[in-house]
């Protein structure tokens, strides 16, 4: 069975770096490259770019408010025709260094706040999902499954691919817990490898309450700017391997 | 016999207007719109890019510093490497754009202080044509036909689109005075429209010294962000058609 | 009888302009100069401020957003910590020009969206009166006097100027009719100059639903970015003078 | 004898951190803090004047040219009035800060490619100074002794402290190696010690040719953005007391 794993990479800014983008794009199959709204510069997309594709990996927009100094993980009140101009900005931007690397933005996922937005705004998911209209109908949004913009996509003929955070708290509703309350983040390796299994092979996930949700999963998302990252992506992969799973990029 | 004229466009940013984009639509055949490093925003840059192709306008990418502070009148001393980077970043960014209009973006001009610096650093014009290459080695690039980038671009087999100023005093170089300069800016509209028949049919403009240059002239540019700009460029394209030229966009 | 009257300046940056500073400079008594954030930059702080206290105009800091793009007028959900020290970085910023002007900081008004979420948002609002407690306890805040923030400020022991808005339309629980929807913006110059006199008078203004609400109204903001807006503010002035008022900086 | 030690802090930008600025605010006496142009945001300001007064620290404003992406390293060709406008706005920024933390702002510092630009240029050494004049002519700048900054500043009566760096490669005329060229950057740790120690006893350092330099060394400069760099500090700082030094703030 194939799974996907994807990770954010690229998110450093001029003389700032975070995490190690060539330790993960070893491990990994789809990389969230920022684009410039929330992190990431041309120097380092144009670098990631470069090492994606000659790892095979599969380069994708990963798009955010305008907000280096929030690192976009702030909402903004912004219009729908304004979000869809700057991600369409920020599409086109990326697409220059893939071009550049012989390849081209196989997909889009949006960063951050975005991501919580979208979860529930239909204004801003629309939004989203006009951009890609507009710039490649043909490029699918990796979210997760249950949000507005997931919702809004399949609507619109765009694709959607589901995700799953393996080392990110639940909520029942099957959003995430927020970044500032307790059980956001997990930190038990060997927990969290089993939890990427199990939602790979089911789709099923603990909650915060102890309830189970079920998920659809074709990818699995690392985070890759906390110490450790690195290690708890490899076990991780090493786990899915394991288990029979064929790692695959999904676009 | 065919000339080209080109204007800055899309040099807004956010709340702020700069020139009257619609008015200059109608009288020029190229648009040099602006990036979002020294000016533009996605909004304005996705209005400009669907009215130009509305009016069988050429878009081209106006790439400038990152310097809105500044509006990219300021010289950077940037690595090539970044500015290659830069450079890639804006043409990609546009495209979106262009592409979401139904066009592409058909040729590269550099603005203001970076204009000025490749009209003899060979670093930074080698990083512009490196970043052309990269980018699509099919677009010409659009500025002085004696300046360093213009020898560099041609000298790597990308195409270069000689312009000249008809507003602008010339030093005996075949460098523009520069702004802070007497002599720098012409506003007689009369002459300027006399300046530009001339450049249009023989290259040659009397510089401030009074000599006379003779520039390669495939495209005459009309600025656009000064009070009378519209009624300025109005009469230069009056003047170019009543003297039997046909206005037709290079790219 | 006293009242103030206050309007928005310094609101350009860089090559971009907004309204007529000097202009309005010449009819009100309490300057909102922007402090870089949603817009302002030095060079218009540091000419402002010598302008405002050249005519004995009072110097407030227009405080808001980090966001140069939107102006200042999208909600940006931003953690209170850091809008307290977001806001005490832009008093400090205005305040070294209007010590190199020979003067100081006066007061201090939330800008824009930051306006609006300071009407009822509790947490923005204490983050705003923390750095104002942190900065100089002794400046007033200029506000709606029936915001949270008004109230805060009152319970925290900072001073609180009431202001009202001649030409904007409100709603029923004295807040203002939001931007893009239709009453927000009265365009009668001859009713704005009656309102503004009725307001300064009884605090009473006209709702857009027809009921009477009061408002604490020690000064009145008049607009200066759109066109006919020096006129406008002009016509407000004299049918003040012409009641009667004295117009005094409150600060 | 005494000496100071000084070093930049705050160099961070949101979600970036740069160096342990408070495993270095134990060792230094004078903190260089950024002031949001180069790097620095508001909370981090914050956060450092706080630490700094806590620990005895001077707290000096490490003022920079607008250039987050190139972190202040690349030379902006700015007009002087822009320069002392910016550097008005970045000293009144950290003033607010200090104020909240119990202080003052002590000093200033360059940083980066405008410290190398005021080695000999004095259009914007001369800009730098009327800031100063403009905010508190008391406020002294630290830079190298020979510099035009000095120069202009001591004939302006604007005090100069001089300051060497242990680390960093000199040319024969007492500028610094670029950072791009051999020996710029020194990396042993006891001979940087052993530097440091000569530095504050007799001026003297031997330049990349093996000439000998005399410098007027009030204040050592130690670099705290490399890995190593907080041990590498501890000893010099070690060296130097055991040397009979005694480590006090100039300002």
């Amino acid at each position: 069975v194939d799974i996907d794993l994807n990770a954010d990479l690229g998110e450093g800014f001029g003389r700032w770096t975070l995490g190690d983008d060539e330790a993960l794009l070893d491990l990994i199959t789809s990389a969230n490259v920022a684009c410039g709204f929330h992190a990431g510069d041309p120097m380092i997309m144009r670098r990631v770019c470069g090492q994606a594709v000659a790892k095979g990996v599969a380069i994708g927009a990963q798009v955010g408010y305008r907000d280096l100094a929030g690192f976009g993980r702030r909402h903004i009140d912004i219009a729908p025709a304004d979000l869809t101009a700057e991600v369409l900005y920020q599409l086109g931007a990326l697409q220059a260094f893939a071009t550049a690397a012989g390849d081209r933005v196989r997909y889009l996922k949006p960063h951050g706040a975005l991501y919580n937005t979208v979860a529930h705004d239909e204004a801003q998911s629309a939004a989203i999902v006009e951009a890609v209209l507009a710039f490649d109908p043909s490029l699918p949004i990796l979210v997760a499954a249950g949000s507005a913009l997931a919702r809004i996509a399949a609507t619109s003929g765009v694709g959607v691919i589901g995700e799953a955070f393996a080392d990110r708290g639940y909520q029942p509703g099957a959003t995430l817990v927020p970044r500032d309350e307790p059980g956001a983040m997990l930190d038990d390796d060997d927990l969290i490898a089993r939890r990427a299994v199990t939602m790979a092979r089911t789709g099923q996930v603990t909650a915060v309450d102890g309830s189970t949700l079920t998920l659809r999963v074709q990818s699995l998302c690392l985070h890759g700017d906390s110490p450790g990252a690195v290690a708890r992506a490899r076990s991780v992969r090493t786990a899915l391997l394991a288990a029979g799973f064929t790692l695959t990029r999904f676009a």
